[in-house]
């Protein structure tokens, strides 16, 4: 059993790493961190959660205590700094939901998020947990930089092609959409119902900070032609679905694409291959990511499916926790066939 | 022709207002006066509408200009109340689209809007214009207040029958739900998609300001029955769908409550009985106020269907302009069939 | 452990069923019998649920076994009739999650679902198990009639009041809203994204058979007042929003009705009292029922939200299945505080 | 003054062309012909188009009269092939809105709509009229294939592109995301509210048949390098967005790109360049093609947007009807700055 801090537990992300460490078989108690909403109480910010757990009372930041095994970090880039090395200091192990660790240089870090990286050690140090695809050893790990949302279905989906076809390809597109939820729960006029109703739109083109991110996966796994990616909200809350267009040099022997595929994930806990393009409702609310591949000529267009909260963010930290600890990385999120997801 | 001012351009209604004013053949300019937004242009406010009218710069409301036959105030409660008197004060024609002269009486004025008063006059001078049911003299007023959305919708469907059989009411009950574009442009948490897809709430029960403004308009019609009214919010932008239960101490004709009704609006513009209840989307878009009306034992249901930005504010704004000049009240609402509602 | 049949198991509401009894500690086998869909797999007709349960080939219902100790109904009127009174001649205990047990009285079911009721002893035998709000010895049955989904919402927010308050009683009117999921799977135009976006409508007014359903069992705890029940689509798929408005004689103190409510609810499972009005989306995904009071004069406004496919059917019937062995009644719907509510 | 014939005037698109030619001025009769409909009133199909024209009986298309100057086919594919070739012969012109007239080659008809072409001559005579991007002289045609909806959207976006930069050009992906409208009103379980709500789903994945419709009007412009198209639904009704990502053999100067849209667009009726990605709802209701240019690096952004309904059919089909009378464009779609676009 262990003991876990979440520090900014007062967001969307925060709320669902809550419910599934409150699910949790192995973990025996609970310590929110916030900075606003420090003295409120969880179920005053979350309604539904009422009575779900002990003691709801969010504790100030700035009385961060030491006292728990491990600790999530969910909190706007640039924060993840003050706590993360502390806590790395005192031999606490973290998993990090935010940017700030992401990414391997200090160089893009202040390319991208505009800010000095005050730890660019654990930068090094760090494990990039994309929990369905990384053969690390967690072992070797205090750190874990949780993967962002859109990295996460695309590199889930992508990373099989790009590293055993990466000569023939001539360029990669990822187009991506996601609900609004991934924008977070702070007011802004154009994230109201009034103005999403109906309405679609791309944002951060050719500008998003996840395209960084993604790269370098990539390119650490040979990848080294062109690559775009393009982001747009829905008129929805949850999920993201990302469509990848490969256009090839040649073509290549579609049973030898499903081979790579069948190889990496056929026996994989949450990421599950399918015959037809997802359907982006039977991943919400679950830790899966659901991928197609459709192969005709030389053009491979590859869809894949998630939530961005569960497997683009608290599920996957869970699952990550699960492999830090060497549990069934399954626990707290599947028992017996039913997905912890959805929790009161 | 006539010109035209706006105050309070950069709202939702203040928009369709615009678009309204815009497309209308008998007036040939238009000036937008507000606050914060003054020295923008409209379309950066809302760029659907880039070269949709000739100067769209917003001007400061701080200079309000006085060079404009009509008035409209598209305003927060208690706004209107220093630019309404001046205007009347200089012979200027007015259509108040907020809550500030709704009511006919300066003590509930204080009671429901927390707020005294300060042209008190005005309340009993203005003329309420729910323009598909007044036979007032437009010709004998100044001022005329814009019915809420609500109480449009329930007004419309409901004065014909307290009206007339008044003496064998029970009991009231409307229930009413609306789109977040009633609440307005200012972010707010519990009105973000994020927050309201696939959500509804109660809100203000018991508590709403358009209660007093509906109770008023039936018992100046004679109604001094029980009446409670509740309202809602839908996962939607736009319209408001109206339920009105009515209890009767004994069974009426179905025949004879269908008369009045035909009587009352068979001859309409705007409001259109029909068979079967309403979609709202049969009304969205439009000056529409489509009505049905079931009858079972001692039970009456009346459901009623509106755009709350059109017949709920600015279509009923212009039609109302247009009875104050004694034009067709249809100009600029409707032309060979097509109703002028969707402009970009 | 027991071993659980489902007959009409690829409908929304068999899914849930399905879902829960797969992660339910007590049951060990399930079987699932369908009509037109035998012979094909659940996985095909909900690909979510791939490698979710074991067997999941679903049988013809013409091969009914009679090898299950519990036998749950999920048919449209009428068909349950051909199985019903054959499992319970066979001393099988069955859970109708349909409406042809509902009634009490077989000149009431010809007349709402126009069918003669062909085994209309077990209307009398059967439980209406509204379980929540039911003290009955289920020891005592073999049938249990769960409740329709809007008689939950309606009768665990009204019953108290009904039954404590009656002769202070005037009116009530209930006006309900659900998503679209409650009309099924079948297409019909009218229930097309398409049409439905942005759109509500009221139906069956004055003409729904959930309504003599919610009248019987307020009249068998003493109600004898007027009582109106209005239906509405909301532009969603799952979720129950009640609106119920109650005009007394006289007024009755505030404390007297939360009492009445606490003394019902205080120590439930299911059902949480609110301070203020439920959002729609704390319960959906859950077995919970959220009703807020609201009091003012002689007016009470009750609202409550539900779950149409969970608190509204197949988790109300797991819940039922619990009472029936003795369980406790949140297993396999409550562990650990989580919900298990959205399963894949 | 013109009189015109609705073919197949009771879908979708059907509704639009009417709502659209009763408003026009130029067009003082109109008939409505269809299948199954024949017989029914339009306002009984459409219930908000109640009183909206005079004679809204819809005939029957077996008797498919003669006496009208110009003819909308909005058929199902295949269909067209009985009336047009008739109607040609007759003198009329005809715009068809449906597929099976856009292909030039009929090889290309069969390959892709597995249906043999009975009127070859015609795909040669037609004129493909993609109106905002259309420089032949209407005067030398009788019969305009109305280019499809994700077509329109794609090929506004990306011709102006491929045209003046061909040579410089690695691969184009396009992928594009549309509401439910465009799949039209006959009920399918997969398109209900109860499966979309909240859903996104890539469909026909390398597969679409507008995809050669695409890559003909490419490559007749000089384009001959790899294309993908890939299409997905929207949880909403109205609207397409399409996203078009294009990497280069080397960069381009922004502006060089920028004045070749100018040029094309700046004096366009219909097509809005936007900086920055333009959001749905900016075109929803109208016949404006809105269009943003992104570029970084060697890759090229291209986001467009439009109505479906409108710009990708019948909006368009007015403005083509106006081209092929040598009237003004915008004639019935815009009106003093009002898009004649959302009607009763």
């Amino acid at each position: 059993m262990i003991s876990v801090g979440i520090i900014g537990g007062s967001g969307y992300t925060g709320k669902k790493l809550l419910q599934f460490c409150n699910a949790h078989p192995f973990v025996d108690r609970i310590k929110i961190y916030a900075n606003s909403t420090a003295g409120e109480k969880i179920s005053s910010i979350f309604p539904d959660m009422v009575n779900a757990i002990e003691d709801d009372v969010i504790q100030s930041v700035s009385n961060l205590s030491l006292d728990n095994d491990l600790y999530f970090t969910a909190l706007p880039h640039g924060e993840a700094l003050y706590y993360v090395p502390l806590l790395i200091s005192h031999g606490k192990k973290v998993i990090d939901l935010g940017g700030d660790y992401r990414l391997d240089s200090a160089e893009d870090y202040v390319a991208w998020y505009k800010l000095k990286h005050t730890s660019p050690g654990l930068l090094k140090s760090k494990l990039y947990g994309l929990a369905d695809n990384c053969n690390a050893n967690y072992d070797d790990y205090n750190l874990i930089a949780n993967p962002g949302c859109y990295p996460t279905a695309t590199l889930l989906s992508l990373l099989p092609f790009t590293s055993n076809f990466n000569n023939e390809i001539v360029s990669v597109s990822t187009v991506a959409y996601s609900g609004t939820s991934g924008a977070g729960k702070s007011p802004k006029a154009e994230l109201l119902m009034s103005e999403m109703d109906g309405n679609v739109r791309a944002y951060n083109v050719n500008n998003h900070r996840h395209q960084p991110e993604i790269l370098q996966q990539l390119q650490k796994n040979g990848f080294n032609s062109s690559f775009a990616f393009t982001t747009h909200l829905l008129p929805i809350s949850v999920g993201i679905y990302t469509t990848t267009v490969i256009h090839l040099k040649n073509k290549i022997d579609v049973e030898l694409i499903n081979q790579v595929y069948n190889t990496e994930y056929s026996s994989s806990s949450f990421v599950r291959l399918r015959n037809e393009p997802p359907n982006l409702n039977w991943v919400v609310g679950t830790n899966f990511c659901d991928i197609n591949i459709s192969v005709k000529d030389k053009v491979v267009v590859i869809t894949s499916a998630i939530d961005n909260l569960i497997k683009g963010a608290a599920g996957q930290a869970i699952q990550n926790m699960n492999k830090f600890y060497n549990w069934d990385e399954k626990l707290g999120l599947i028992n017996s066939g039913v997905q912890y997801a959805q929790v009161y």
